[in-house]
């Protein structure tokens, strides 16, 4: 199944591209391929110029050969090699208005052990609650279609995951979040890779719809100082607590397709609070765990 | 003897900081007290609005109290109390040309041992190979007067641990760093206390003699967007890599304390490559280990 998997994430990458291509009308994406030494690689895509996203990311890689020290320490003791498969997207656009997403599926065999992995979440600058609602409606929408546990579950995994314990503030709004699904009794490889794949389809329909919704909203410099400053959170969750981008440096990953998640720009102020009544003190006091965004 | 290095330490504080605000003529120190809820605290002071420095910050902690789990895994099993005091600085000006500084001396007590660590290194935007020589001389000759096995092995420690390893690229022209120095039959602890003294007395006439030589260099918007993406780097070594502020997000410790080693402002740029013979590749290309600076 590992060709066809790697295929169906090329295919995505290839689908997602084209329509932020055509939603942003100006930009264009720059690829750059690359060879992991050890075997595989991966096609790094970076949006350029773009008229609503000022620096966004799509990457698909495929890499595989001896299981590293790293790996076998993290999954498997007696593993001999290793395949993985996958697709990361960041999205910084310049509007404050409209949110930074990110989405990510992965397919890893090791030893005789194979599973998946993803989610997608959203991280708006200011929480508006009617995108919030529509966001979290599609993602459990398109769960429910599966299961309904899987909505609640991923949603709890993403809060948690998405968390920055020394701000005690979520990164965004959340979405889902899951991990090594193995097949199970009531879920073939078949259905997981199913649920995967709604997952990555999932991503441009509902992004677009953001963009067409708020990318001619007016800003200010107000708005551009403190879309800097939850960029400067977005830096200190990505290089602190993402476990992607730990696994990325740690296993000497291509530092430059890791570190596309982020911003273009960030600011940090000392002790920076927002005044109390503002939307920017609105949206912090929504960056918490356990949020019902459907019925909010 | 904990009260009389904090009282230096705090000392240490206040002289550095009329240093900066004499030399910087503009900007001035904002002080926050703040209270260590298990025991103990800090003053942490900010420099705002200066001509010369960007975003400064001075920062002085005393924190005692139960040795912390985290404590008595790093460092003794059985210690039932710690205490730590400190300074810590860093300051990142506005013209390109003037380096970013930290300093560090720091004295930690745990169940019956003690020691002091610290050090200085520099972070150039630009390498300037007088400004390096000079720096590098005013380190070598502070440490001479102690014992001459003290620059070389605490300038290779410095170039170790200011090192990127995603980067392949020190993190700037490095300086000294040291750590768990306990009194050795050659070595008193009022010895070692000494040497962490001169270390702290350095700072002030060295960083002001290098704003005196640079800061009132012409630069362009390629010199800022430099800068930018240097400090990038500062805030990737600071998040990833950093032992003090991984100790201090993991310990609870405050927070805007711990991350005013930020800078005020950083870029990133997909696969930024300076143009090959450029005043930027030129930094580039030292932003190395072993480079021996007195001489080069």
């Amino acid at each position: 199944m590992q060709k066809e998997i790697a295929e169906w994430f090329r295919q995505l990458q290839n689908n997602i591209c084209l329509e932020l291509e055509k939603a942003d009308t100006q930009g264009r994406f720059q690829e750059d391929n690359w060879v992991r030494p050890g075997g595989g690689g991966g096609k790094t895509r970076i949006f350029r110029n773009g008229l609503i996203i000022e620096k966004g990311g799509v990457n698909f890689s495929e890499v595989f050969g001896p299981a590293t020290d790293f790996l076998r320490k993290q999954f498997n003791e007696n593993a001999e090699s290793f395949f993985a498969t996958g697709i990361s997207i960041v999205i910084h656009p310049r509007n404050p208005a409209v949110p930074i997403i990110h989405m990510n599926t992965r397919y890893l065999e090791i030893g005789n052990k194979s599973w998946f992995g993803g989610g997608i979440d959203l991280t708006p600058h200011y929480i508006d609650l009617k995108d919030a609602r529509f966001f979290h409606s599609a993602v459990k929408n398109m769960c429910d279609k599966f299961d309904p546990s899987f909505y609640p579950l991923y949603k709890k995994q993403a809060d948690d995951y998405f968390f920055i314990p020394h701000r005690n503030e979520t990164r965004g709004i959340g979405g889902i979040f899951f991990d090594q699904l193995e097949d199970t009794k009531t879920f073939s490889k078949e259905d997981i890779f199913r649920f995967v794949k709604t997952t990555g389809e999932l991503f441009a329909p509902v992004y677009v719809e953001l963009m067409k919704r708020n990318a001619d909203k007016i800003f200010s410099e107000r708005e551009i100082n403190w879309q800097r400053l939850r960029r400067g959170r977005y830096v200190e969750f990505n290089l602190v607590y993402d476990k992607g981008t730990k696994f990325g440096l740690e296993t000497n990953g291509r530092t430059e397709s890791i570190l596309m998640s982020l911003p273009p720009r960030a600011d940090w102020e000392y002790d920076y609070k927002p005044e109390p009544g503002s939307q920017e003190a609105y949206t912090l006091s929504l960056l918490k765990k356990g949020v019902d965004w459907i019925s909010e």
